[in-house]
């Protein structure tokens, strides 16, 4: 890979390299528990095992069409490949012989399953064998192996264990047949943009420049003229205009992707399209496609985003709609959207530390990523709306199941988002107590973080090294982390000299005993919205920290909307729930309209108030107690602000 | 009939007997000059002509099918007995005989395609002949004969031609034999109700009891054990759970009518089914159903109705969801439930005058209803929202028609919800510019409305009679309507002594010459929601009169959210718009939050405010300028109030 190397260039620390307690400790402990297992069960209970089984029948469709115009079958390889990688990553943390084999066991039969020439898709082999490459634009075919791709990476990492991986390396090595400008091949993208990225992950862990060719390729294809999405059309008789969506803006392929300005379409597509043109931009040092990627970052986080980092608002299209439109209850905010924000806002730190990124992927991670998974590990969400009548609740499984395996594999590697390094210099994008282990300046480092962060924002980094060593620790300051204070050894630094794009940045020679001590004062704050976001007026959000905070019926009864709030929000008062593993919880003076109404709708007279408490957890956290109403954005009532 | 007559029983003036000038004189003319013929070319270019002429092909099916599980081909009949209906009432106003001629044309084609035994119904016989009664649920067979009864019915009346409604009873006579306790007779009814008040109307306009017996037949078999959808389903191969809406709530057949509670279903086929059971509590002297109607009332009333008068919130059911559950940009509210409860609302008044329910006949009429005709009469509303972002827009045509001729129709006929009389006594329900016509105590009276109402509430009511006459003037003081005063020939009434039920009950010999002047003030006023609507939080809607007025952007710039009233409704500044035909618009101080707001999405400080004016225009009128926003809860910011 060396001839890829540029000489600042970021990548994160592997997941074996960093070991994961608190918060973040915890959820992995769930996935380990439960969601790993359960995951694997409810594929098979799903059929996608026997799908892929070449001793059972062919499946033939046995789910229903869907609005989308193809059926979830069709991508049930996506979700084994995600599933196969979180065992992968959940194997380091707790060794699980039973899981491990059952994962040998799917990818023998992957390995029978595949045909001569490399190809390999379970839909295409077994419910319509005649179909294979005839729709790119709807039919989720590259999508589903790009996921057997980044399964078969993890699973090679993890055990050491070739098969899976040389099973798709015989499958892209195929894809370089067939796709390209030379006489015959196809000049085509898939529909959904996914592999990508697990191209870029194929060719790191293998060192084969021609697997990020092919990745270069899908991208500069993408949206230019002649149109292939037409053109596959025309040949496959179908009339080009004749689908769901209507606009290649569904899948970002309205324009070469260099050209495009806005953020639109499928949310997920675009969040994966993006990670993608990121790895690139870095690999090649492609500074048309930094520039593009720049432009929809800000597209997206200055008009496009909720205060979760949920995105894609709408059910319709799975995505986008108009800037500022930000509506609440209904938002979709699919969990798999904010895994996406998270993958590209990590790909965006690949060109040095910036909080402008660092920032961004802590808030969608923490709020709209990890409401995705229970506390115990069983149950999901599929949307992740800031507003609930109470009828929103985690299920066991969904007929689309993309959801559950992407927030799991997510937090089950989370060490590789927390800490990146270059030649000379260690970032720390995310705290959490852990410890990571890397080399630098020829020796090797201990990297111990102590800390209760989210919780309280005392952190603590001790340096163990067998040798001193020189190289820069960047500590990223958040924006709202006014107050942080940085200490080396004791002595304090002035953080206005030594921070560069939101990191702080503290080089010397390390050794032994060294220790750094970070303080992010953890003030809870009130934020508005622009008031161009309708939904939001009148209303303002708590955060904390990375967390924002919702109200819910369990704590403050149902009517959620008859709470105004009071007070001074920096003031509020916080206490530990324990239901919640001793989550912070808010609390903040408020009035409460009285429902004491009379036998009338509407009435001339506003309602009489009374004083209240009302009281927020962690968003992350909602409907993991008794079901009811829960709610973001607060009226707020006679704030104080400065 | 008169073997039905109870002793107090309130009868619509017929629609002939009444001028209509003013604004719904106003509507009328929209509909005579665009309207009515509008809507006769749209069912022609729709193809429902050609679908009922035998020497044409038969149409086949030519719209795909639809989510609720049927096609709005099978319900064409329905729009153009309703077009009819619409036709036959403009004729009243306006002679015009080439429309009259189309018609004809129509009902002569009908009277070919009926067939010997008397069945009628274009669906079951040109493109489904072997379904015919075999799911009554779902393919609104009965409720196609009802409207084109309706048709029939309004058509005699208006041209004095007998050969529809001589169609219509045959049909009818026929339904007698079909439907029954008897062997081999069935014991449903229609899954979408309408014919059982269209029956009534046959039953008045012929004097046949046959037909009122047949309508009261459906009613009490409605939701009875062994339940006929499920037998139906049985008897025709279908599994009884296999429907999309899943539940016989949809369609208010989940428990005997009279032990129904709570509003439920699809909103236009609850508020068919109660108009008809109305009709038979006041023409059986029910009073089981009377009672289960005024639980019903309060139930929707109170809890489940827009300020608007609209009803039915969710699109996915067409119809009502939770108690107090009222988005206001996503609420579907169409346009016919509106028109639906007025019918329901002007069949509660059988039994008399009360304005428990000429109010909300009023208020529906007036806003829910209304808004779905655009000003020249010449385009559609649909859903009819409380807030829209800009994309809600009046449409030509509609993919599912019933909601144009509906208004028409109610517009239409708009003098027979004015006035309604009993032996001894005339109630007004409406007011507005008009005169009707009518015999009481044996003499020929015609009373005649000046007002400039809703615009201005001082209302001169002038009285000729051939000869003196004594019978009693009843005159409805709307609940919000203080301050409210009435003189007769110059002299002051005292209120508090004559209003039974909210109407004025003025009872003397009455003789040309006498005259009674009510003045109802029209105060702008504010509206509070009860807070367990949690979409109106801290937001008022205004209104005047029966009027309730909304924000749009032409007036007001976008980004009505940022906005927030100040200042006394009561003293808001009112102006004539010219472009709305003289429409009153109110306006009143607010504050505007500024949106210069730095290019971040989410910040800790409020917005900056400015000073603003904000200007109003009534709710029905909406979307007949430029395009745009449009807000009917408004922040109700630092409003004065007593």
């Amino acid at each position: 890979m060396t001839q890829l190397k540029r000489d600042r260039q970021f990548r994160p620390l592997p997941v074996p390299s960093v070991e994961i307690a608190g918060l973040f400790g915890d959820r992995q402990d769930a996935i380990c528990n439960s969601t790993a297992e359960t995951l694997l069960n409810r594929c098979v209970e799903a059929g996608m095992v026997q799908a892929i089984d070449m001793n059972e029948p062919s499946p033939g469709i046995v789910i229903p069409i869907q609005p989308w115009g193809g059926t979830t079958q069709m991508f049930w390889d996506s979700d084994l490949g995600k599933s196969i990688e979180t065992v992968a990553y959940s194997l380091y943390r707790r060794p699980n012989p039973q899981l491990e084999a059952r994962v040998d066991a799917i990818i023998d039969l992957y390995e029978k399953l595949q045909d001569e020439d490399g190809y390999l898709n379970a839909w295409f082999q077994r419910v319509q064998p005649d179909r294979r490459w005839t729709n790119l634009r709807d039919h989720h075919e590259l999508y589903c192996g790009g996921h057997l791709i980044e399964g078969a990476v993890a699973y090679f990492q993890a055990t050491g264990k070739r098969k899976l991986l040389d099973i798709m390396c015989r499958y892209t090595d195929y894809l370089i047949t067939v796709f390209g400008h030379g006489e015959g091949q196809l000049r085509g993208y898939c529909g959904h943009e996914e592999i990508e990225l697990a191209l870029v992950k194929l060719a790191r862990v293998t060192g084969e420049k021609k697997y990020l060719d092919l990745c270069k390729f899908f991208i500069d294809e993408r949206g230019t003229e002649p149109h292939f999405f037409d053109q596959e059309a025309i040949r496959d008789g179908r009339d080009p205009a004749d689908f769901i969506q209507k606009t290649y803006e569904y899948g970002q392929a309205h324009l070469p992707v260099r050209e495009q300005r806005q953020v639109v379409g499928h949310a997920v597509r675009a969040m994966y399209l993006y990670s993608g043109m990121a790895d690139i931009a870095t690999e090649y040092k492609d500074d048309t496609l930094t520039s593009a990627l720049e432009t929809l970052w800000d597209d997206l986080t200055t008009k496009q985003m909720y205060v979760t980092g949920g995105i894609g608002p709408a059910a319709s299209n799975e995505g986008f709609t108009d800037y500022y439109d930000l509506p609440n209850e209904s938002a979709y905010a699919e969990t798999c959207a904010s895994v996406g924000l998270v993958f590209w806002a990590n790909r965006m730190l690949g060109r040095g530390p910036n909080r402008r990124y660092g920032d961004i992927m802590e808030q969608a991670l923490y709020n709209g990523a990890m409401a995705g998974l229970s506390l115990d590990g069983k149950t999901f969400t599929y949307e992740n709306p800031l507003e609930s009548a109470g009828k929103h609740h985690r299920w066991t499984w969904h007929h689309c199941p993309c959801c559950p395996p992407n927030i799991a594999r997510l937090l089950a590697s989370i060490g590789s988002y927390m800490y990146a390094v270059a030649d000379d210099e260690i970032a720390v994008h995310l705290y959490g107590e852990s410890k990571a282990s890397f080399e630098m300046d020829g020796a090797r480092i201990e990297l111990a973080q102590k800390t209760r962060y989210p919780w309280d924002g005392a952190i603590r980094f001790d340096i163990s090294t067998g040798q001193p060593a020189r190289f820069a620790l960047s500590l990223r300051i958040p924006e709202w982390a006014s107050g942080a204070s940085i200490r080396v050894n004791g002595e304090a630094l002035d953080l206005t000299r030594i921070t560069v794009e939101g990191y702080a940045r503290i080089e010397r020679e390390w050794k032994t005993g060294d220790h750094v001590d970070l303080d992010i004062p953890l003030i809870p704050r009130a934020l508005w919205a622009n008031p161009l976001v309708r939904q939001d007026a009148g209303r303002v959000a708590l955060m904390r920290g990375p967390l924002v905070y919702c109200a819910e019926a369990v704590d403050n009864g149902e009517g959620l909307n008859a709470l105004e709030l009071e007070g001074d929000v920096a003031q509020a008062k916080t206490t530990e729930i324990a239901e919640l593993r001793g989550a912070v919880a808010l609390e903040l003076p408020a009035t409460r309209e009285e429902a004491n109404w009379g036998d009338v709708l509407y009435r001339t007279s506003p309602p009489e108030k009374r004083k209240a408490t009302a009281r927020f957890v962690p968003y992350p956290f909602w409907d993991n107690r008794a079901p009811g109403e829960m709610l973001v954005w607060m009226r707020a009532g006679k704030l104080n602000h400065e």
